[in-house]
């Protein structure tokens, strides 16, 4: 029997009466039953904040607030009640102009909880804000945080009267150029009035027969699969049809993107839906598609999975014990390895008297993304019978090819399309939901949508592969010059290949990157466990080797007696230098970043110094980070720009937007490159990737895209201005190009010319392009029970040429966030304690300093950067975290070898000195 | 296979991306799926133009604008994107301040349209904005149109700069009074911006679990039900139940709210779902309830229904045949009558030299309401297991009465709450949709929605019953005093007796109303068809004794050679006059009123024949309307008032609103009772009615809400002001109540001291509050063709003291449209031709005046009306019609004696002239 309760609510002002679950939450009501879409849902346990709304004046998380608790005739306030699409709050003006929406999806939250806060208290301070924003849990995973206090203070200077109210708009520079500038991204707008829909928004504004999928997942790590009973499932109300392997019409597989013929298996051993065995935690074995979300969740409880358990290796060194079975039978667990044999053998030199060793046994975590939004996917077919998937894909051309054969298509028959996405940092260059909900659109005929929740989206998306790293690095006791390296690792990539060898592959190039080091001799291999597969992530392959890397490096420095960052000043890359795998630096930044960094430093030494005590020890750290900017070895980009009417332009570029900014990313290099034309910055038209709509640019990871699609738009921007330009140097309108049957549409490609490391030697020159960051962190470390805080942050950068500081300082504030995260509390390792924002280690405001202090070395060097930029998004997330494990070593003498460096391995390490 | 398409549009500005059939229509993508629900959908056949929406400048009817048609990249605006509370739009503004929003379902669509209008055209005239309605198929059934081309006109200026933005505000009186001032009514803010959701919007925010309902309709007149198969429909994609006779959980009837001992048949005759036999086109023999409405759409046509025909008596003379069978087995179709005899015997008076006579067979039409809204009633149960049923029922608590025991409920059981309404005009006091939605709750234990499109509005909502009439009418040849009056009436009331005695009692009240009739033989009966059920509609019966009361009235004067005026002046009500039910009439107001029209009659009078050509032939008519203001006899209202802590008071009064201003209504009755405690008028705050909240006060019929619940309104107050007063004569505050332990609530009720009409002489005193109108039209009859316009309606009235000024002109253009619409093209007797609102003939701007005049004579004469107060609903409603068909015979002599006068009715009637 239903048993619901009526509501009379205002809501933003307006009278609502609303019948519910008395079970279901405000924010249920408000997205799914109101389409108020602009209230955000991330982690649905009260943990994000991105729901927040105003309830009778108190800001609360409406995803915990019960339609039960909601007393009749309550006044709600909601982002949609804030402020609109030309007419904006201060706060959400300032949202804007500080570059505080970078996904966007937590700043409705935010917005409205500052608006919360600033209905009671006009004047805060900053330490207010944090707190605030402490209080009400509202979490952030792009900015750092820093910007949207920026904003909050901003906002509310304006709303007291103390700067006008034009202080929060963007001044456009007199020459007009946008390249360079804090012009807001042009999705800010909807960003921070609730407006722009992501994948759970769009998909309440499906047609009404979508089916809602849900998924019946392993609860073991290793198992082979019995048997599936649905037919309990089938038969539960509103069930439309019960999932499972052999309902799945293709080879059932995903492609892992194996192309190297050293590779041991061939890339297919990923199912869509599991069939013969479980490989981790989480797999799924059925899927269940019903008429509504909870109808599909009830019937799932009564999928019956009949599972033989098998040994679960849940690490690098269990996989490859002697007695460890493979996993995949057939393909041995450790099925890829990439050696580095660079300059002369490296054991003599170890063996040398001269020289001072550092070394150490380092493993890194299974560093989870949490981005804030949970993944979800949406599919149909269209009038053609073409399957669309529009799902957080940041790779829409390659995930067709990816998952194409396992539904039984061709790739020309799959079309993806990117949502609007709240962050990926790179782990959905897996097409995990895609692949599902494309298989449910065809065995039901329905358009279907599949939307995971938070534990979903902990234990069924990728992680970042743990490196298991023996490492050893040598240095001349004299010169300080660092001689030799000899390293070997092991990556955990958990039981699915995909990128596996790529990643395994950012080893050998960048333990040691930034330093001159003649002799490397490593061995890197990639093992298959039981775990949870290994993803893209910001940073990939980098975080790992750097903390191998700055480690011995910092510790050489300590037993040579050198000051770390002198050290480091003496062995970085300068003219006639190579990289680990002997190629030649693309510029030579270090030195001016450390010379630069180097009065700042030996402040904050003496800061530190003087403010250590015994029971709080402070002290600096510093961490060079080197990345490459785009793909390994040669890496293509198809893209258009079309001519519109009104003398705009359109984008046909499917540079994906996972809150990075490639909206702003493709539309400042376009007006850079447009220039002559003078075409106003809000008609040049970021369109949103679609791979039915937009030639390939490839796939929005390793911080290619500005460099590879940015080359490829100034080249159709160039092919543009060529064919428009008048005899009298002025360009044509659009009327005159139709007229003078000029074509409107104008295609640009570029490859970067890079090349693929060797298989034997590892030597190569795999990036043309790349990104210089130093940190430095300030920490305090609590000796009596091993916490941790970083007090502040700086960061000296070389990105080459800056197409748009919002978005470049964005990236860097909110590599520190998740660098921070990743030194001091993120993992995945735990399946159940570490499966929620919580358990998982996010970082939250206060663990966040709001000192932060950034510093660009511009310069136009980079020949295959467009006007001279690199990426952003991957070079500043390799080190941040190798600075604040430095500075834990500076402070205390405590060194860190496995990640995190929660307080109980803090606390071991002081052992360790002590 | 799904067979879907995605555009990307900017609607109000703001881009989305939405995925549609691409049979979808516009309004459902926006309604239904972006819930933009302020685009309202009335007859979903692009006839009433309440879901116009601009696209790419175009005013379009969303509702017939399939998506295939609707262009990528298109800009819509809908009313959100006009305005919104708080900040209004000029149009939205005048519709407020102008009384253009009464109902206010076509609000939106109608300011929508007239922006696309002014876009265009800023200065439109009043024929150019009329032709801009009629064009765009604007339909309004509540305003007459008068108020939208004020508003229109208004708006404009104010946006052409020609009038300040303050001219479209509303201006409080000094002395604080808003009783009698243009106040706007307190929903109208909502209803101009879209805001008020009416059932369907309502529908579309209920949980995801709520089921669609489908009606399986009988598409005979008269059947025996030999057996329905639903097993083909129960295994339909989506279906969970299918519901016939069996399921229903209790007796399966509606109460017809029988009492009259003279009354044959029990009352209880009318089923749920028909189980028996279909007694009427359009009858349910099952309820489809799925998970979607379109699934259950589809499972609706393999419901198998197996039938014997019988003979259909498709008026009251075929059922009153000889031969006719019995429509309900065991009660005779002629199931009521209700004599009349006043007076010396009247055949004598007939025969007499010096008398004239007036005769004639008068039928009247089976008019269809037409609201702009179809009917929609959802429902569920709450956690006490109360069933709350949400419709348009404008009887809450009598509601819960007729259909609690064909659910196996008792009343207390039953929860029944009228949600804002798009018109009803009384159709809604039959709780069809309610039952059939409580059923489906109870046999699914689902929340479950119904909606009607608009042909099951047309064919399975009552109508206004047909009267067949026999009179004559006898006048002193010197005096021109009306000496006697005959008639015999059969009322024609469809298959269901639900007010059919009380409709029938209204035959022997008004037939001759307005006159001194000495004399007067009578008899109505009641008589069962096949034919769509009666209903009430505004002016019950009343509109049916003025076609033949004032024809003969009319016809007198001609037949004496007096002017028809002077005819009716020398025989209305004046001091020792009686009604023809032998009552003392309440207020002696027809000679002003007449007095008042004579001078405009003249003229009228000598335009018209002026102007009049052989082709075009014009006249001038009047009728007299006089109708009771309360249900008959004893009437009782129910109140409460609550002090809120604001020092405001909220109303717990259950009177209904289907547009007519239940929410000015109340407020400004109270807030005139309160006027010492000078309470702000929107600190007064009007409840939506609700059985479970408020107590019984009545239905909103019978014009006695202003009346009955208005004096129980006056009580509550007089309490209040009684409680709260202190020593110094001012009032105490909330909280000084609270501090005073004083109550917060107070109660109120009336009862009006009216009598039942005697059972065998039909005399009594039913009514204690009447109102007075007389209308006069000036028409253009086209001799060719039988076309008749009409060119000007006036009206002069007597209402007692007036509450609203908007609301009351508002009923009084309503009136006229309706009346118009009544006179000369609506119709409901093809129910396959008549079932659309073209069909129907309903009236379009074209059809209705622009120059309309209204002049009052405000009294406060009426001890039973609070503050002087009469009803307006239907008294307005009962004679314009007549005032059209007496100018018609007026201009060129044709007499109609059956409604309504088509053309080819106007020139049989010419034929019968020549």
């Amino acid at each position: 029997m239903s048993s619901l309760l009526q509501k009379e609510l205002y809501i933003n002002g307006v009278r609502t009466s609303v019948v519910s679950s008395p079970k279901s939450t405000l924010a249920e009501v408000l997205r799914e039953q109101l389409h108020l879409t602009g209230t955000k849902v991330g982690c649905g346990e009260g943990q994000c904040g991105a729901c927040s709304v105003i309830l009778n004046g108190k800001v609360v998380r409406s995803c915990i607030t019960k339609m039960k608790r909601v007393p009749d005739k309550s006044n709600i306030t909601t982002i949609e009640g804030i402020g609109k699409p030309g007419d904006m709050h201060p706060l959400q003006k300032a949202w804007s102009t500080h570059g505080a929406a970078q996904c966007g999806f937590c700043s409705p939250g935010f917005i409205v909880s500052a608006k919360g806060l600033l209905d009671v208290n006009d004047s805060p301070t900053r330490e207010e804000v944090r707190g605030w924003f402490q209080e009400h849990r509202n979490a952030c995973r792009c900015t750092g945080y820093k910007p949207l206090v920026d904003a909050v203070m901003a906002a509310a200077e304006v709303m007291r009267g103390d700067a006008p109210e034009d202080s929060l708009e963007f001044k456009m520079p007199e020459d007009g150029r946008i390249w360079g500038s804090k012009y807001p991204r042009p999705t800010a707008e909807a960003k921070v009035t609730g407006t722009l829909d992501y994948g759970a928004d769009l998909g309440l504004k499906m047609p009404e027969d979508t089916l809602h999928l849900a998924l019946v997942q392993a609860e073991v790590h290793h198992a082979n699969i019995l048997g599936v009973d649905t037919s309990k499932a089938e038969a539960m109300p509103g069930v439309h049809a019960v999932l499972t392997a052999k309902d799945v019409q293709g080879k059932n597989r995903i492609f892992g993107l194996v192309q190297s013929p050293y590779h041991k298996g061939d890339g297919w051993e990923r199912p869509i839906i599991n069939d013969t065995k479980v490989f981790q935690y989480g797999d799924v074995v059925a899927v269940v598609c019903a008429a509504t979300y909870e109808e599909a969740c009830e019937a799932a409880k009564k999928v019956e999975v009949h599972l033989e358990p098998l040994p679960a290796y849940l690490s690098a060194p269990e996989a490859m014990a002697e007695d460890a079975i493979e996993i995949h039978p057939g393909t041995p667990n450790v099925y890829f390895t990439q050696p580095l044999i660079k300059g002369e053998n490296t054991a003599p030199i170890f063996d040398r008297d001269d020289v001072v060793v550092a070394e150490g046994n380092f493993v890194t975590s299974r560093q989870p993304h949490m981005p804030i939004e949970p993944d979800v996917a949406f599919a149909y077919h269209d009038e053609d019978g073409l399957l669309h998937i529009h799902s957080k894909s940041i790779a829409v051309h390659l995930h067709g090819f990816m998952i194409a054969e396992g539904l039984g298509l061709t790739p020309d028959k799959i079309a993806i399309a990117s949502n609007p996405m709240g962050g990926t940092f790179g782990y959905k260059l897996s097409p995990t939901s895609e692949a599902l909900v494309g298989a449910a659109v065809m065995a039901t005929g329905h358009p279907c949508l599949l939307r995971y929740n938070y534990r979903q989206q902990m234990i069924y998306t990728g992680k970042r592969s743990p490196f298991h790293i023996s490492a050893r690095m040598a240095a001349d006791k004299k010169t300080g010059r660092i001689l030799a390296l000899e390293h070997d690792y092991s990556v955990d990539h958990g039981p699915y290949c995909e990128m596996g060898s790529v990643l395994t592959g950012r080893g050998i190039q960048f333990i040691g990157a930034g330093y001159d080091i003649p002799s490397i001799r490593g061995m890197g291999r990639t093992v298959c466990t039981n775990h949870a597969w290994g993803a893209a992530f910001r940073g990939f392959g980098g975080v790992q080797s750097v903390f191998a890397g700055e480690t011995l490096v910092d510790e050489l420095a300590y037993s040579l007696g050198v000051d770390p960052l002198e050290f480091r000043y003496i062995n970085c890359y300068r003219e006639g230098s190579t990289t680990p795998t002997g190629a030649t630096p693309d510029v030579i930044a270090l030195p001016q970043l450390l010379d630069a960094l180097r009065p700042r430093y030996k402040e904050a030494c003496k800061r530190t110094a003087e403010a250590s005590t015994d029971e709080i020890k402070k002290g600096v750290g510093i961490a060079v980070g080197v990345y490459g900017a785009g793909a390994d070895g040669v890496d293509t980009a198809e893209v258009f720009i079309q001519y519109d009417p009104d003398n705009g332009v359109t984008l046909g570029c499917s540079w994906e937007d996972h809150g990075q900014g490639a909206d702003i990313g493709a539309v400042g290099t376009t007006h850079e490159a447009l220039l002559p034309m003078k075409i106003p910055a809000d008609k040049i038209r970021f369109s949103w990737p679609d791979s039915a709509k937009q030639p390939p640019a490839g796939p929005a990871g390793a911080s290619r895209s500005q460099v590879v699609v940015g080359n490829a738009l100034k080249a159709a921007c160039k092919a543009m201005l060529d064919t428009l330009k008048k005899p009298d140097g002025t360009y044509m309108t659009y009327d005159e190009a139709m007229a003078a049957e000029k074509p409107t549409r104008f295609d640009g490609t570029y490859s970067s010319p890079g090349s693929v490391c060797d298989p034997e030697t590892g030597l190569g020159e795999p990036f043309v392009n790349c990104m210089y960051t130093i940190y430095m962190a300030e920490v305090s470390v609590e000796i009596a029970t091993g916490k941790v805080k970083v007090d502040k942050m700086s960061c000296v950068a070389d990105l080459g040429s800056i197409n748009n500081r919002l978005a470049v300082d964005g990236q860097i504030y909110g590599c520190i966030a998740q660098g921070i995260g990743l030194a001091l509390s993120e993992d995945f390792e735990d399946v159940k304690k570490h499966s929620t924002m919580i358990g998982g280690g996010f970082p939250y405001i206060e663990s966040i300093p709001d000192d932060i202090e950034i510093e660009y070395f511009e310069n136009n060097l980079r020949d295959h950067g467009p006007f001279g930029a690199s990426g952003a998004g991957e070079g500043p997330m390799v080190n941040p975290h190798m600075s604040v494990l430095n500075a834990i070593r500076n402070a205390c003498g405590a060194r860190i070898y496995r990640l995190p460096a929660i307080p109980e391995r803090v606390l071991e390490a002081l052992g360790e000195v002590q």
